[in-house]
Parts: C-alpha cells; sequence; structure tokens
C-alpha cells in the first residue's frame, strides 16, 4: 500500500473489470478485502488500516446491497457520499475500490441465495428478516469475485461476522476471517453511517447504549453470570429520552445475551458470550455489543 | 492427463488433504472437475474423457451428499463400489479423486445452505423437496475447495445442471460450466447408477422412457408445438407393466415440458425447452430428458 500518499485510487464499476483485475493480480501477491456500504468513517477506516498491514494489495468494496435491506428499511436513505469515500481510501492507501452499479451488480433474473442457518435466529435476525441472507448472498458473490485472501468485519456488527464466519467455514472458502474491534466516539458511542441521522440530543442520549453494556460488563467482571440481572442492568441506563408524540418514538428493540458460538440466548452465562441491543432513536435504529469474557 | 496409462490415481480423503493439494497445482495449470457420487458408468466417463481434452489436470470427486438425499430416498442403499470406480478412473487418466468420508465433508454442527430459487420448483424439484437445496450446498463447497477452472455436468440431469449454471452465474464463481450429451443403453435406456436396481423385465420396459420422448420430438421436428398433445404422445409411449400387487407399483411421477431459461411449464413451445419425465420401476425413480429444438 501506498499509504499516506494520496496515490490515485483504482475505481472499478464493473463486475468484468473487478475479474479482468483480479486475474492480472500476481500469483504471490496477498489481497485483502474490506467490503462496505460506503459512508466511511473511522471504523471503516480501522478495518482498512489493519487490511493494510497484512497484505500487499488492499480492495474496498462500496455497494449499498438493496437484498439486505427490509421494505421498511432505509435503502433510499441510506448515505452515498462517494467522493468522499473516495478521498479517504486514497489517503488511507487502498488500491482498489470496487463500486458496481447498483443496477448491474444483480442480474434481473438472480435467483441464488446463501443462508446460515439458526446463527439468524435471534438478536437482528428476529427484527430484520431476510437480512442476513442478503448479506451472506453479496459477500459470497463479493469473495467470488475478488477472491480475497483475508477479508475484514467490524465486530460492532458482531452476528453479522459471526454469521459470515460460520458461512466462509461451512462452504470451505479459501480465505481468513479477521474481525477488528469496533471504534467509538469519546463518549462511548459505537461508529455507525447511521449515527448522521440522529438528532444531537438523540446522539447524546445514544452514549447510553454503550455506557449500559459496559456497566452489565463491569457487573459480569464481579461475578454476576444472570442474563436476567445484566440485562436489566442495561436497561436501567438506556437514556430514551421522553417519549415523542410522533409515531416513531425511541424505544429499544432488543438487549440480548447469546452464546457467541450459536447466538442462541443463554440464561447463565457459562461460555463465551455477547451481550448485545438494538434501539430505535426515531426511525434511526442502532446496534451495539459487547463479548464477554 | 496419462491417458489410458493406467497410472496410479492420488486418493484424496480429507478436506485439509485436498486444500493441500490444490494450493501446489503450479498457477499456470488448468484444473477440470467432475463431481460425482460414484458408481461410475458410461456417462461419467464420458465427463472425465470431455474434461481430460480441456485441461491439465482432472479431479473427480466421489461423494455420496447426504444432504440431497430425502428422508424416503435411497441415500443407504446407494451403490458404493469404490475399488471399481478407482480402477475406472485410474484406466482414463484422472490425475486425483477426492473421496471424502461421509463423516468428514460437513461439520457437525453445518449450517450454511444455497437455493436457486424458482428453477426448483417443478420437475424434479415438485417431487424431491430440499433436494436441489442439498446439490448446491455440496456443488458450492466442492467448488471452494476444488476452485476448478472448468467443471461437467450430465445433460440426463438436466435440472441440476441448469440450476447449478445458474447458481455460478448468479454467485460470480469464476468457473467455466460444461454440460455433456447423455449416454445411452443401445435401447435408448439413459445410464444411470440406478439402472442396477432394475430387474430385466423393468430395465426392457425402462427404455420406453426414451422411446416416448423421441417420439415427441419427432412430433415437435413435424410441427406440432402444444404440450399437451406432446406430453400424451409420451405418455402413450409408457410400458409401466402390469399393476403389481406390492405397495410399489411402477407409475409416472411427471411428465413435463418446461423453459430451459425457467425451467417452468409451458402451453405452446415458442422458446427453447426440455421435454422431461421421471418414471418409478418399483422403488427405483429414473429421470430423462431431451432438449427442444
Amino acid at each position: 500500500m501506498g499509504e499516506g500518499l494520496g496515490v490515485r485510487v483504482l475505481v472499478l464499476r464493473s463486475l468484468s473489470d473487478l475479474r479482468q483485475w483480479r486475474d492480472a493480480v500476481p500469483h504471490g501477491k496477498s489481497v485483502g478485502f474490506v467490503p462496505t456500504m460506503g459512508a466511511l468513517h473511522a471504523g471503516h477506516m480501522k478495518l482498512i488500516e489493519e487490511c493494510g498491514k497484512d497484505v500487499d494489495l488492499t480492495i474496498v468494496s462500496i455497494f449499498v446491497n438493496p437484498l439486505q435491506f427490509g421494505p421498511n428499511e432505509d435503502l433510499a436513505r441510506y448515505p452515498r457520499p462517494f467522493e468522499q469515500d473516495q478521498k479517504l481510501c486514497e489517503q488511507a492507501g487502498v488500491d482498489v475500490i470496487f463500486a458496481p452499479e447498483s443496477s448491474g451488480f444483480y442480474s434481473v433474473d438472480h435467483a441464488t441465495y446463501c443462508d446460515v442457518e439458526g446463527l439468524d435466529r435471534y438478536l437482528c435476525g428476529a427484527s430484520r428478516p431476510g437480512h442476513f441472507r442478503g448479506v451472506c448472498t453479496v459477500v459470497l458473490k463479493l469473495f467470488n469475485l475478488v477472491q480475497p485472501h483475508r477479508a475484514y468485519f467490524g465486530k460492532k456488527d458482531i452476528q453479522q461476522a459471526l454469521i459470515l464466519r460460520k458461512m466462509v467455514a461451512d462452504l470451505s472458502l479459501n480465505l481468513e476471517m479477521v474481525l477488528v474491534d469496533t471504534v467509538r466516539e469519546p463518549s462511548g458511542l459505537a461508529l455507525s453511517s447511521r449515527n448522521g441521522y440522529l438528532s444531537d440530543e438523540d446522539k447524546q442520549r445514544a452514549a447510553s447504549l454503550y455506557r449500559g453494556l459496559s456497566t452489565a460488563r463491569s457487573a459480569y467482571q464481579n461475578g454476576e453470570r444472570n442474563s436476567e440481572i445484566l440485562k436489566s442492568i442495561i436497561r436501567n441506563e438506556m437514556d430514551l429520552g421522553s417519549v415523542r408524540a410522533d409515531d416513531s418514538p425511541n424505544r429499544i428493540d432488543y438487549i440480548e445475551i447469546v452464546s457467541q458460538s450459536k447466538l442462541e440466548p443463554i440464561i447463565i452465562i457459562d461460555q463465551p458470550a455477547v451481550m448485545a441491543l438494538a434501539v430505535y432513536y426515531g426511525k434511526t435504529r442502532l446496534i451495539d455489543n459487547i463479548l464477554i469474557p
């Protein structure tokens, strides 16, 4: 990587251009892949940075994947600041951006889907039916195109990361999955492309997500193993503000403690677990989690 | 390929041995793949022969995939004459046989599945729920392990071949699918590992499958475009013998005419189509088809 040099990044727009580029990568060069939906923030940049340390060539995909949005979700309003993303990639020494036209990525009669059964049953899988099918399908297709040696995913989307890691193992994909720690604002708020939707007030309130998780982790570290008690500690910390008169009140979607292996709720924490939550501030849904121990 | 030399074929039994072999294939060598469930016959041998003409290295997998068998199907009694298969592969100059232990191929908590929606709705997909999900999943995993440049499938299993070709396109897999013509006995009976289940009498009767398809093709070539009429021509040709007193009478499972693009029934043949059928002789289910035009 020409790190920090601001060398112009190669932008590929079509599947065939990507294939051609990949076929021309010399056999001995390692390829690292950071799939994104764009609207890059410091969380993405950390993935890119970790990737750049490990491999010869870093490729970032920017594609707002329609398959992973539900009918009432924010596909249309999802931010797409491509020029800014491109600049950030250039500054970070990314070698290639793959940014397919949204019309050209899936064929009009696309019919193939990939599911990781069971791991999508709770947490965001319960709130967003079809979401992880869309994620698995797009990432599998991207993997087949990019053929990376290593791929980088953030722990902020922990269910996504663990589902994709399972998919890679089950399907014997020849690549290494790297999970990277969540990047947070000084307030503790996990970085997300959706934070830009929040009012200043709600953004301040949303710091309570990580505060709740951290308080529960302290209780765990002090010996508390009962999920119900830990969840109530998180719930008590949530700052939703006063209930609004509109039809999108701030509200908790879920607070859950699940096993890391199966992502199923556990009552007593006797194995590696995830404390995870999703909260709506108005129409904006935020997620966060902490792995324990 | 050391064709006809009877050089000892390399037999790989584990996923890790296969990965190690694949990683050691020199970059410039082309790899051709013939996935099978073993019990090799002249139909498989034709796939292997075509493959050998095209590529530097031919790898045949032999794996009776439990995922593609229904609960009441013939998984347990499916023939597994491995030594004979190995000899045939050696004679044909196959370079590698991948024959995983049935216990080691999928992890005990395997959870990932691949579906090609719509194309599995009719024909064998209707009679064998979950079958093509099992086929797609095993072939996708095998493709990821073998990383072939070309893969060979018989047109006898036409729905399988067209579903897999769609999967390869939709998921942007970097390989070429080659579909090879059905090999038949002099009677016209399509070769199948399941033909060995048939009594001599039923085997003779089963020649009526291809006779029916051929007669309908002649009618098509003479201008007949009405699917109902063509299907009745096929049905009239079927020789099921006299109804038996046991609980597995000879019977037609389906006779269908579908489009090649979507595998959906068509009433008037105005596009490339498949005339396909499945017939039970006792517990043994035979399939056959003809592409038109």
